[in-house]
C-alpha cells in the first residue's frame, strides 16, 4: 500500500464515520475512569481500504475532535491528518494484521489491570461476570526480551501478543494483559473494545479481591463457562434482544 | 394463568404503578454504582395478579422509560411488553414463589457483594452496620451442579437460593451470595429491595476491610446482634419516626 | 431542666443559629462520603443554656432544613422540634456531660473507621497526617456487656466512651471508635466535629494501607508526634493565619 | 537579597503570570484528589529574579485567588502579600537552592504515596507506568532527627531531601517520599510539578496492588526501564508531538 494512496470517495465516506467512533471511543474510555493523563488510545479499522484510525500522541483529551485522529495504513504509513499518531500504534496496527475478526482495538494503564500485567499474572476466572466475556483466564503476553525492547519495541508488543493467541481465537478472549506492562482489548468495533476494556478492568478489580478473600481459589467449573460465555456469544446465545 | 391473560382496570392501574417503581429501581442501582453496562435487574410483584414486572433485557440505562418493562406472569408466560424481559426473570420469579412476604428482587454484580460470592463465603456480622440489616451472616447459596447449570439454568439459581432458605426468613435476611456469580436482594418492595442491595454492597466492602486488618476477627456477640437488628425490624422496633 | 422549659429570647437566638450549623453539619457528612443512607448524625450544644440540637431520626438528607432539627435538654427531654431526635442521641449527651469542652458531636458509620471499629483496633499514629490531628493513636472504647447493650443501650456507649477518656483529654484525641460498631467525633464546635470524623476516616484509610505496605509498623517517634500535633494545637501553634 | 526588595517592572510582571500559575495549580491538586482538608501546597519559582511564589498557609482552597499567593525570597523573606506563606515553605526552599533546574514545587499528603511514605519504604519500579515518569524507585528519604525535628523542622525537611540526591538527578526523579510523613514532588515548572505528584500518586496505588497480587514482584528489567524513560525523556525522545 503506497504512501500517498489517495482514498476513494466511498472510503472517505466511511473513514469520516470511523473518525467520529474512534474520538468518540477515546472519550468514553475517559468517562469510564480508565485513562490517566493521556495513557489510553483506541483505534479502528476500515477493513475496505486496510486503513487505521488512531488517536493522536499526546493530545489532551478535552481537546480532542475527530479531525485530530491520525489515519494510517497496515505499514504504519501516514495517509491523512497532521499530527502524528499515538507511540503506540506499531502496537495496534500489529493486532489488526493478527487478527482479521477485529474493528477496534484499545490499549489503556486502567488501574486494576494494569496491577495484574504488572504482577506478570493471567487473571484466572472466578465467577461468572469474568465467564460472560472471556472464555476462560485473560491471558498475559509474556515479557519482551531486550532485543525486542531495544528495537522496534511498539511492534513488537504486538507482536508478543499475537504470538500469545497462536492458539486461541481472540474472539473468545478479547483482551491481554502485557507483562509489566498494561493491557489491550479489542473487539468487532471500536465500541466494543472500549466495553472490553471496561469489564476487564472490573474483573481485574474483582479478582484481586477475591483472592484477598480466597487466596486458594479455584477457577470456576468449566461447565458454567461454557454457560455463561456461550449463552452471550455464538451460535446458541439468547442473552440481549436479539434472539 | 393464561398466556393470553387481559389485566382487569384495577390490575391495569396498579401495574403501571409498579412499571414506574421498577423503572426507578433500576435507575437507582446504577446511581448507587451498583451496576456496570448492564449487570442489574430489580422487578415488583403485584401479589392481587401474581403479575411480575421486571426490567427488559439488553436495554441501556440511559434509554430506560417505565414503558419499557416487561410483565410476566409467575410462570414466565410474558403478558405484556415487546421487548424480552430480562434473562434472569426465571430466577426473580423462583424467589417470588418461595417467599411469599417479598415484593421487590434485585440482583447485580455489585463489586464487593459479588467478590465475597466469587470467594464462595458467607459475610460473618462483623459490626452493627450489618446488624442493622441482617439477623446474622449473609447467606451464601451453594453452586449448581451440572445439571442444573446445563438445563433450565436461571431457574435453578432461584430454587438453589429457596432451598438455603429452607430454614431462614427471607424478611430476616434481605439477601442471598450465589456462589460463584453475584448478589440477589429483595424486601416488603422493589424500592426496600434496592437499598437492601446497596447495604448489602457496603457490609461486603466493610467486611473485607475488616478482615484485612484482623484476620480471625468474630462476629459479633448475639445480644449485640439482637439489640439492633430487633430495634430496627419487628414488634419492639423504635427506630425512625414511626414509633 | 423541665419538660417545658421555655427559652428566653437570647436562647432562642442561638438555638436558630445553632439549628443551622446543625443541620449544615448534617448534610456536609453526605458530601464528604461520610454517611451511606440515613447512617450519620451530628449535633451541637448550647452551653448557656444546656440545649442539645441534633439530627431527627430517619429523616433523609435531601429534605432536611434548620427547622427539622431536634432539640433536647442534657437529660433527653425534647424541648422543641415535632420530629424524635436521632436514636443515637442519649450517646451525644453522655459525650456532652463527660466533655465539657466540646461544642459539637458526630456519628457516622465511614467506611475505615468503622472497619478498625469493627476489627476492635485503636489506629497507631503512623504518621504526620494523623499527628496533625490526634495526640497519639485513636482510641478505642471497650465493647458493651450484656446487660450494658439490654438496657439503655444508646446511653451506655456513650458512658464506655467517657469511661475510655477518664485519663485523656477529649481535645487531644478528637474522637474514639467504638468496639463492634463504628466512630465518634467532636470538636470545640460542630463544624469543627465534622473536620475531625473526615479527618478520622482519612487517617483511617491511610493507617489501613500502610499496614497492608508494612505489617510491623512501628508508630512514628514521640518527639515528631509532639512536633505535629503542638505546632497547630495549644499555646506555641503557628499554623496558619492566626499567629 | 534584602528583605525590602523592590521588584523591577519586569519581574513584576513574571511574578504576576506566575502567581496565577501557582494558584492553578493548587486548585488543580484538589480537582487531582490529591488533597483533603488544605493539606497541600504548590509554589513555583522565578529564577530571574529569586523569588518563589507559594500558596498562603490555611487558606480555603474554594476562596483562592492568584492575589493570595505569598511571594518570598529563597531566604524566606516575605516580599509581597499580607497572608502568612504555608508553614511548608521553608522545604520548597530548601528544594529550589539545591535543585537549580526545578521550576516547580508540590507537596500533598495524597493518600497512597502518603502510605508508601508512612511505611518507610521506597516505591520499586514495577512496570512500565512507573518507568515513563521515575528513571528507578521513587527514592525515600530518611526520617528527621529529633534535633533535625527540634529546630527549624521544615527546613530541615528540604534538607533530608536534598542529602537524599546527592548522587541522583532530580530531573529524572521527579518526587520523593518523606519518611514518616508524605511525598514531594517537582518539575521544571508548577504544572509539571503537579503532573508528577497525580503521577506519583497512581504508581503508589499501583504499586500497593501489584504487591498484593505478587508480593515477591521483582522491578522491571534495566533495559524496559531505559526504553521508556528515554522515550519521554532526554534527547532521544519521541513520544508526543514535538519530535
Amino acid at each position: 500500500m503506497a504512501n500517498h494512496l489517495r482514498a476513494t470517495d466511498e472510503t472517505a465516506v466511511v473513514l469520516e464515520s470511523l473518525k467520529t467512533a474512534v474520538c468518540e471511543a477515546n472519550l468514553e474510555l475517559v468517562r469510564r475512569g480508565l485513562v490517566l493523563m493521556t495513557w489510553g488510545n483506541a483505534s479502528g479499522i476500515d477493513r475496505g481500504s486496510g486503513l487505521v484510525v488512531i488517536k493522536p500522541s499526546g493530545v489532551p483529551y478535552d481537546e480532542m475532535r475527530p479531525g485530530h485522529m491520525a489515519v494510517v495504513d497496515l505499514d504504519g504509513n501516514k495517509v491523512e491528518g497532521e499530527l502524528h499518531p499515538s507511540v503506540d500504534t506499531p502496537s495496534h496496527l500489529e493486532l489488526y494484521k493478527a487478527f482479521p475478526a477485529i474493528g477496534g482495538v484499545v490499549h489503556t494503564h486502567s488501574h486494576y489491570a494494569t496491577c495484574w500485567a504488572q504482577a506478570c499474572r493471567p487473571i484466572p476466572c472466578l465467577g461468572t461476570t469474568h465467564a460472560d466475556y472471556f472464555y476462560g483466564e485473560v491471558p498475559l503476553a509474556e515479557p519482551l526480551t531486550k532485543d525486542e525492547v531495544g528495537e522496534r519495541y511498539e511492534r513488537h508488543i504486538g507482536q508478543v501478543i499475537a504470538r500469545r493467541f497462536e492458539d486461541l481465537d481472540p474472539m473468545q478472549y478479547p483482551g491481554v494483559l502485557a507483562a509489566n506492562h498494561a493491557p489491550f482489548a479489542w473487539g468487532a468495533s471500536v465500541a466494543k473494545a472500549v466495553e472490553n476494556a471496561t469489564v476487564l478492568e472490573e474483573i481485574a478489580r474483582m479478582a484481586l479481591h477475591t483472592l484477598a478473600l480466597s487466596p486458594g481459589q479455584p477457577p470456576i467449573p468449566q461447565y458454567l463457562l461454557d454457560k455463561h460465555f456461550l449463552r452471550k456469544h455464538g451460535a446458541g446465545a439468547y442473552y440481549g434482544q436479539k434472539g
